[in-house]
């Protein structure tokens, strides 16, 4: 049995003040936690039950497992129908500096946490690696997050900066491209490796004090339809794309 | 000030066996409701708060208003954040018959209602107007659904099929492409303006009886890297990309 004190301690990590003070998070359900597993993230506590233990016997083997039932699977737990695993992950220190030479994206106010998972599965299916968050992001750590992940937050390396700041630095030496509706096409356009590519949020685009820091605009073209047509792709679905023509373009 | 029955009767439409019974469904917030008022949807009754009839004046000029407190907003609506403009809609009967030279995506066993929308929203961007559920599906009038197509259910066309017998037939006379994970490149793939392109499920990809009824699978190409990398695509995700590829390549 699991203490009381414990569980409220566990249900604490559910929001990000606690995550931030206590410097740990949670990482829910079967596909999530064998990524982790694979990982150098460090579980401070791993909740099974009891059928779970038994069906994931190879991936638990090397692992102390504390045994937690439905029920208490359930309060532990963000998601509506509970996971059959839930660990306590410790948050990582400091990452290492940027690879200059590797593609780097920059997201801008992305606030929902799906599209944000959504787009470092798709970094990391594309083998794009490094990620720079504006700081009014959604939370890396936030179990939704980590949720659409499907495990990729352990491949991708996600940093949390002030754009302006970053941009002007490091916008000397890479070039800068941004997500417009008024660019280069990004079926055509000519990408370089190293290139910089900013995502703007699902609401408002790129916002306006970075302007003057994008190098390069580049635009996904609508269909050509005299119907009427969206407006606007959703954030995670535009960075696909442009992900997708960036890898088909370049080696890095 | 709406009745207590009024608003009983319009919660109901949150379930889908009473979306069903009533041919009837909400659309909320001030995107979807913009779009839908544009559209040949017939609006039952639409809900706004003083402020909004204030803000959308002119949008709202020739329609018929509901006042509503933003408490009884907040009673009617199924989101966290209560909208300004919620819309009771009847459902369109029987759609038109395929448009047999323009293309088709086919969504097999799509559970996520955000996924569905999404995808719905960037056909619509891609001008592809045709779409073909499974039964099983998630419901297009799941109110996340209508959410996150940001309107674009006004402007593409969605039918519920029994896939095999639709594959069966519509197969004699068209290409059915599948996204696996050991077909063509869908960047050198020779695709054809009428092309029906289907899309698997998130957690299970194709489902195996329609296999046999694919003609041309089709593979988005990871990056090269040496380094792990995800294991599959939100399916969001890999429909947008396949259209994007698609619609690059074909006029329709």
């Amino acid at each position: 049995m699991i203490s009381k004190s414990r569980i409220s301690d566990i249900r604490k990590l559910h929001l990000k003040k606690f995550r931030d003070a206590q410097q740990l998070f949670l990482v829910e359900g079967r596909k999530c936690v064998e990524m982790l597993l694979q990982s150098d993230y460090i579980v401070e506590e791993l909740f099974a039950t009891e059928s779970s233990v038994e069906a994931n016997k190879q991936m638990l083997a090397k692992v102390p497992v504390t045994i937690a039932t439905p029920s208490e699977m359930e309060r532990l737990s963000t998601m509506s129908t509970s996971p059959d695993l839930l660990a306590v992950v410790r948050k990582k220190q400091e990452s290492s500096p940027l690879d200059e030479n590797a593609p780097v994206i920059v997201l801008d106010r992305i606030a929902d946490p799906g599209n944000l998972g959504t787009i470092l599965r798709t970094a990391d299916w594309f083998g794009i690696f490094q990620v720079v968050c504006s700081h009014d992001c959604v939370d890396l750590y936030n179990p939704k997050t980590i949720q659409s992940t499907m495990g990729s937050f352990c491949h991708v390396d996600v940093r949390y900066l002030d754009l302006v700041d970053f941009l002007s630095e490091y916008g000397k030496s890479h070039r800068v491209l941004g997500t417009f509706l008024d660019g280069s096409s990004v079926y055509t356009f000519d990408y370089q490796p190293n290139d910089c590519i900013v995502i703007g949020s699902e609401s408002h685009g790129i916002r306006p004090e970075i302007h003057h820091l994008i190098t390069n605009k580049i635009t996904i073209p609508r269909g050509t339809t005299p119907r009427p047509s969206a407006e606007s792709l959703n954030a995670g679905v535009a960075a696909a794309i442009v992900m997708d023509h960036f890898v088909s373009k370049c080696t890095f």
